[in-house]
């Protein structure tokens, strides 16, 4: 398909900006939980812009939304591409504009596209849009594609309560999303997602297009200090058992750790939880979470191995003790080298400078890619900011990506114009 | 007064477990909180006590309470001894069985002898009860003390508001305890504290009797590392602006600072607060809180200076924030000689083993130290432990403290034997 080819850039930018409208913040953020009145608003509008677009629109039982232009022969499968609606608001107030939305709506513009251009494609197209991606008030997220992609059993995603005690399955029930169809029952040729980077890679570079080879393999711990609680006053530093001076000899050095796995390696520290928490009490114990990211399943074993030797030794040393319990852990996931392909033809027919990189976090994509070929295309995020009501994206970038989306999706599906 | 006169200890240690069963918790501990139902019933014990032992009671208005033995000459002031009744409920489920409660008793105790043995004193003695010395419920604490001090206004004491926005003032006059009598206006000759040391070192040393010569002086900060909250998968190490970074090298020098100060140097990192405070996200912001003690006011400005220092260059290495902020500060304290002396007469006198000390805690006497000579002392408790339900301390010790007690006060009372 030529590279002269574009998706209409300002319905696309449009629409974000009338989804945004929906639990949009002061800060010009949006608060959207999963299956919240905000939520059911927003997959009520974006269905509505779906019919407008002649889609077919299908729910499955886990609430997942599904809207297919068919295809020229239909016995083939789908080529999807989504990503979610739901924002996230954890300890934050709210989310972003992009984050999700944008991979959406991004499908929908190409479908758009391809009416406008009345061009037809041997494979059905499918925009989706996935249930409780954020796991903001349903932990864990990605329960949509995880329950699809068998990561998790339907039972399992819709009974995870949020913190009422209300399950997923009652409020799916509740805004009108429990479908029918089965979950995971379609036939799908490959999937994409399109979405802000959420980090700074592409802005530092200025690359328009990132080329996602894959997600981190991710691994969450709890770091676990157990001293003896101790009046501040009256306790000689010499008859302390502090778990703080422990946790800053562990913390040091699982810093230095990483350093030897520059520039991939990740180490965050982002809670820490004191016992009892009071500023002239000596902590009884101190727990620090410890989010440890690579893309090699390797350097993941390596770590863990070296890191639980210094809690060993660093907690010996200070007459304390220490205990690592892992929370969770994702290996490294490789997406699809046709889907890839796909995604670097089109950038460089388009002429957008690309990179191949690696997702830092995870995304839908990541479970699909266990079942189906899977790709992700990665866009600039203003100061790598997400989560956050300051995301922001570049226009320009924004509708790049969007093209470059609509070209991937034209070679999967043997495309032709009218 | 011959060395021979020893209190009733038996009495002592009944009256000590039948006030602990006023909030006894299972687990061994009191939660007698001030102002509260309980606080209420233990400070009724108390008066019917004191009452049996033929005082005479006054309320002032803050709650403290005083119950006085009449001296031979009652134009000459009293001599004054006590401590407080509420217990501590903090982050901890509650507090133990002698923090505060053994000062009053054993005063009570005290004169009980007197009038056991038909001593009269050209003095009169009084035991007093102060209001909300934890501050558990109102803080801060010490408020009775402070109040009689001249420290706070006796109106900041009776609005200060607890949780539920109930004020000191109110609930003083819901439980009966709101006295006439206006605060600090009985003439005193010297008050004495006895209090279990709520540290190991009587016991590490294997001494009976503290006798105190100041309190520690104390600093309270917040240290405040600013950085920028970003998503810990896709930002990479490089890019990041981390306040844990910044903060564990901060408190590894202020340990190591401290050591310059050792061994009455006491540095305690007590609580810390993340924000977001989200595994997956490198913190906004962490405050950690610093108390820092030490009995030199040159030392605490030295390292007030040295600290602000640490904190503006390791800040600046990891290219963050840093700010300080001091919440409280209390200068050190020193007791006066002539009950510092008054006490250790008596332990030499009775053969119990002393030492010289400094308190690591705040107490009352701290406060009354500002307008008339104090003293306190203390015995040993086990394993240091205070503000804890496994808050303990040896029958024989608390007995040798309140013999410590009894002689001192005779010996400021001018007292003579019948």
């Amino acid at each position: 398909m030529s590279q002269d080819l574009h998706i209409n850039g300002g319905r696309l930018l449009k629409r974000l900006m009338e989804m945004a409208q929906i639990g949009a913040t002061p800060k010009g953020g949006v608060c959207r939980v999963a299956l919240s009145d905000e939520d059911q608003a927003g997959q009520d509008l974006f269905i509505q812009w779906c019919q407008g677009a002649g889609c077919t629109i299908t729910v499955d039982q886990i609430g997942n939304i599904f809207a297919r232009r068919a295809g020229s022969d239909n016995d083939l499968p789908a080529v999807m591409a989504g990503s979610h609606l739901d924002s996230h608001l954890d300890s934050q107030p709210t989310g972003g504009k992009y984050d999700g939305v944008y991979g959406v709506l991004a499908a929908l513009e190409a479908i758009e596209t391809l009416n406008d251009e009345g061009i037809s494609t041997s494979h059905p197209v499918e925009i989706v849009s996935w249930t409780n991606e954020e796991g903001t008030r349903f932990a864990p997220g990605l329960t949509g594609s995880g329950v699809y992609a068998g990561v998790f059993d339907l039972e399992d995603g819709l009974s995870r309560a949020d913190k009422n005690g209300l399950t997923l399955g009652e409020e799916l029930q509740r805004i009108g999303y429990a479908g029918e169809a089965p979950v995971g029952s379609r036939p799908v040729k490959a999937v994409f997602e399109i979405h802000i980077e959420q980090g700074p890679i592409l802005e530092a570079e200025g690359v328009t297009i990132g080329v996602v080879s894959g997600v981190q393999g991710m691994r969450w711990y709890d770091l676990i200090f157990e001293g003896q609680e101790a009046h501040a006053g009256p306790t000689p530093m010499e008859h302390r058992r502090d778990p703080v001076a422990g946790a800053i000899r562990v913390l040091q050095r699982i810093y230095q750790l990483n350093e030897k796995h520059a520039p991939e390696g990740r180490a965050t520290f982002g809670d820490f939880k004191v016992e009892p928490g009071s500023p002239n009490t000596v902590p009884g114990r101190l727990t620090v979470t410890l989010d440890y990211r690579h893309p090699q399943a390797a350097v993941l074993e390596a770590v863990d191995r070296e890191m639980r030797s210094i809690m060993e030794s660093e907690c010996r040393a200070v007459g304390i003790e220490g205990r690592v319990e892992e929370i969770w852990h994702l290996p490294p996931i490789s997406f699809a080298p046709e889907c890839m392909s796909a995604v670097q033809r089109a950038a460089d027919k388009l002429g957008y400078p690309s990179m191949e990189m690696i997702s830092g976090a995870g995304h839908d994509a990541m479970y699909l890619a266990q079942i189906v070929p899977a790709g992700m295309i990665f866009v600039p995020c203003e100061n790598g900011l997400s989560h956050n009501e300051l995301e922001n994206a570049q226009p320009e970038d924004l509708i790049a990506g969007g093209d470059v989306l609509l070209h991937a999706i034209l070679e999967l599906t043997e495309a032709k114009a009218d």
